[in-house]
């Protein structure tokens, strides 16, 4: 039997990783790293300085780069259908490569495995003598709303978790929603919302800003465009409860 | 100053807890406990366990007992809220006598403090000299979906979080929905979804049932009734995903 560990890593602080994340990495043989465009290198900084506070000897890591995703492609869901299957491929490979007989191999995946990542989808199909495990983190939407000291839900209501894209086509569909991936400031103009927008959470270069969205977004517009130009990239998460 | 952390200690795992909340836990002086009615044993046991393993020494255990809530009223919000006020005054008054100039007070919160907690609501209003810190944790939801396998999120897709009460009263509200707080088996009916069933998650307890809604929700019933007779409580999340 072989073991695959998808290890949540926490959503950018090092000391979000859970007793049981760190006991997983203890007991990783091989680590997978893909590397991912322009955000590659602060990201995988993180998860290589975890592999050494946490990982045992001796171990492997085995890094490889992410297919290109065609984000020219208008039919958006498959597209990432395509770079899901190229990314299978190459997930298969490497693992088929590298993990031995009886060896224990891990992805550290960015915040919750379960929230918007694609790893699980690009395993489907492994080998029956691989044994997949998931250990579940601290996702960005908790990270966001634990630094704003506010509630995800109110009480008995219900909260949409959506991606930027979302809700530019189809505009807001419930009171409070949690925005994700959202690379259109989706955002501006829905005036009757309050937003509580994070970027970086976590991390020494976290941007908060709270407020009515008519008051706030030019500034979240001018923080973002700032950060992202200087960093060259950006994480950014927000939640929206109309007033 | 005085500082006052709410800390997400995971939903059941004693390994949920991140590192961020153990260094929090070593850092408290005084933790405050509320028990609740019959879940208080084994709820409230987990929590004496962590302070034992991570508190420093010395440090306070406050403990109080819940208000009652009145779990007949038909306008539930009300009931809640009202339930919310009293505890509000419990909370401030625990504070107010146990937590001393410079300070650190704690409460160790089920699952992520953001997902269908009152600690927050209760705390407001607060006296300016105490500052809140929150510290996000590993939720029932990516304790539920790390166990199954399975994202919480499909690809471009949003998902709903909501109540076992809501999806009564209201229906499904989406392809993807995952429920708390559910005390009325409000999956049953939905035959066009999978469920994806959880109870007691990340403890020795745990039960896990998968499948159509149409040909495990009877399982799902049973083992429920079972349990729930066993052990005095149960607390179950599940998501349900259109077919
Ligand atoms: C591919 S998803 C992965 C989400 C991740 N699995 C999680 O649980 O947070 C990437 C999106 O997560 C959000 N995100 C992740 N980390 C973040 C951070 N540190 N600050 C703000 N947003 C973050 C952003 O919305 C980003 O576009
Ligand atoms: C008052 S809410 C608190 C949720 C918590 N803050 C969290 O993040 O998971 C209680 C509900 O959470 C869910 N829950 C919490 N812990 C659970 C566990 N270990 N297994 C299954 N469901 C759980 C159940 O739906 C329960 O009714």
């Amino acid at each position: 039997m072989k073991r695959l560990l998808l290890i949540g890593i926490g959503a950018g602080d090092p000391d979000h990783l859970t007793l049981q994340a760190v006991k997983a990495i203890a007991a990783t043989d091989v680590f997978f790293i893909v590397d991912k465009g322009a955000e590659k290198r602060d990201l995988t900084d993180l998860r290589h300085q975890m592999i050494k506070d946490h990982a045992r000897e001796p171990h492997r890591v085995v890094t490889a780069t992410d297919p290109e995703r065609d984000r020219t492609a208008t039919a958006y869901a498959e597209a990432v259908e395509d770079w899901r299957e190229r990314r299978g491929v190459l997930y298969h490979q490497m693992i088929d490569e590298a993990l031995g007989e009886n060896q224990v191999g891990a992805f550290l995946i960015w915040g919750d495995p379960g929230v918007y990542d694609s790893t699980l989808a690009a395993l489907e199909g492994l080998p029956a003598d691989i044994e997949i495990e998931v250990v579940p983190g601290v996702s960005a939407v908790a990270a966001l709303t634990a630094r704003h000291r506010i509630g995800l839900t109110r009480v008995a209501r219900p909260v949409h978790l959506t991606t930027g894209r979302r809700l530019a086509d189809e505009g807001p569909s419930a009171d409070d929603m949690v925005v994700m991936l959202d690379a259109r400031l989706a955002f501006e103009g829905l005036d009757d919302f309050d937003i509580y927008w994070g970027a970086y959470l976590g991390t020494p270069d976290e941007i908060l800003v709270a407020g009515p969205v008519a008051e706030v977004a030019p500034k979240i517009r001018e923080l973002r465009a700032e950060a992202r130009e200087r960093k060259g990239w950006i994480m950014d998460t927000y939640l929206l409860r109309r007033r």
